[in-house]
């Protein structure tokens, strides 16, 4: 059996590599076509496994001096070479493992893959699509780009429509996505230059199923399976919203706490607030994908704990079971 | 005793002139320096003002025949000459008023406050500035350009920042209002050309104390005063925010009251929700200043009760007691 392999880097993320270590662990334990190369420093790493229960034959290490730090911008990818971000990137390049995982720092995620994996044939930009929770039960929204670029042209946006629709259908499974253009109106004539002319393309090309612009207001309502933006106002657009849930959400738990007869009702209600919170709580989410780069390169939240890994590492999984990269570079070979 | 007069567009918003003429009502009890010239129909007006006890020298009328619907584009403030928000402006701009109050739609109020008013000398480009909530007690973020132009150049944001300065001096009485820079990182060398060459401009005006960037994701964290900001990220922002809440708020609602258990505590929250849902709900919200024209403009929201309606027309009366015109002029004279 030919197993499907992560490159995990498992430094640099904010709460140490104990919650990487056990996500990866479980995963393990559920998919026996898995293998998962450890990518920091070895000792350490090897510290944290001493008691978990796992097939050896499904675990490798590569041993690294270096991190890349939250703080750290683009450039240290050129001078940290031993950093366990660049040589999980490395080692998805030469072809010894077919995806990386990180819960690295973003930018220097993003700038990595470029520099290393390079861009898929026909995509002059690459994009950051996270998973957007949405009022619709079960339902998530997919949105790009949220900044890998920041000016784009109405191809690009194109193109990210295309990538995205394709990676719907290949792991989420949906048979014919619903495309939105984030834009400052739904009217046809909104927008910039840029906006208008993506409009055009995405409306044309009969391989998408367009619906039309989508306000911001509107990005969790579930309304669209894909919401397709310029690097820019994608970028912040997902701000406002994960800032806006935030600090929502602390506003409502001062205001429940308020007197000693608020606090009791509130004990009550502990299960229902947890819920909510588990859903907007962007700390929670799963992991975002930078489609359009050569293989296939999973970031999860910087503040990730077990289950946000768990559910990036699931994500990576699926992206290698359900052959993405070749669904996507056909659908961009098509248009 | 001169008067300060406001013409009150009270037509064309969402909930009927009921509320917008009961929040009149209130207003003019307690400000006897004030006068209110209800715009629109004037039977219909006169009806709702019958049983109400007010002095009839703060009151007059215009009668107009038309209403520009929030359905309707720009271009209706050419065709509707005898629109309720055409005769108001024109009363502004004729001196027979010193300001506008409008609960009407949004794109016509300021395309029609161009048209009919002009902008101030010096400035190319007004900026539509809303009230942002903050997580801070007591404590609003003004938040401009918001959607009047999607194009700005750096010189239009500095503007926008010696506006909103002026104006939260004169109205809010701040002495040194903390203005940010609506971008995509806190760095200096992020965003587009746009954002770095605006950052310089607002870094090197010595009038203004600059704080730097900030987020989207804490335009409501209660940090600036003021965020300036291009019309394209501020509108995206904007509503993304509003959105955000009033799903968030939806999503709460739907959790506490699933099971018959989480109602009953949750009717003893009820106060809390309500105090949550008053700050962050914006509909609830006071109104948003038409700043770079040559008159007081003000704007309620569409779906305005008496609370919002009252609110505004206390920003406005606000405004020409503190001569907000005249400020901003001479602050635009120093730069």
């Amino acid at each position: 059996m030919e197993l499907k392999t992560i490159a995990f880097d498992v430094m640099g993320s904010d709460n140490g590599l104990i919650p990487a270590v056990d996500a990866a662990i479980k995963l393990l334990g559920e998919q026996k076509d898995l293998k998962i190369i450890f990518v920091g420093d070895e000792a350490t790493i090897k510290e944290a496994l001493l008691k978990k229960k796992y097939n050896p034959e499904q675990v490798d290490f590569l041993n690294t001096s270096q991190v890349i730090e939250m703080t750290d911008g683009i450039m240290e990818i050129r001078r940290k070479k031993d950093s366990s971000m660049v040589r999980a990137l490395e080692l998805v390049n030469e072809g010894k493992a077919d995806a990386i995982t990180t819960g690295g720092a973003t930018a220097p995620f993003i700038a990595g893959s470029f520099f290393i994996l390079k861009q898929m044939e026909g995509v002059e930009r690459p994009a950051f699509m996270p998973v957007i929770p949405t009022l619709i039960k079960d339902k998530i929204t997919l949105l790009l780009d949220v900044g890998a670029n920041l000016e784009c042209d109405p191809q690009d946006i194109e193109k990210f429509a295309i990538m995205a629709n394709a990676y719907s259908k290949a792991v989420r499974g949906i048979e014919t996505p619903k495309i939105a253009l984030l834009n400052i109106g739904e009217e046809k004539s909104k927008g910039l230059e840029v906006h208008k002319e993506a409009y055009k393309l995405l409306e044309a090309n009969s391989e998408l199923d367009f619906i039309g612009n989508i306000e911001s207001r509107y990005i969790t309502s579930g309304i669209a399976d894909i919401i397709v933006a310029d690097g820019l106002t994608g970028n912040i657009a997902l701000k406002a919203i994960e800032g806006m849930a935030k600090n929502l959400l602390t506003e409502i738990k001062s205001a429940i706490t308020k007197t000693f007869g608020r606090k009791l009702a509130a004990l009550r209600l502990k299960g229902a607030f947890k819920e909510v919170a588990a859903k907007f709580d962007y700390k929670n989410h799963a992991g975002a994908i930078l489609l359009g780069v050569n293989k296939i390169a999973f970031k999860s939240h910087g503040s990730s704990d077990v289950k946000s890994f768990y559910a990036t590492l699931k994500m990576t999984y699926n992206a290698i079971k359900n052959d993405v990269l070749n669904r996507v570079k056909t659908a961009l070979k098509v248009k």
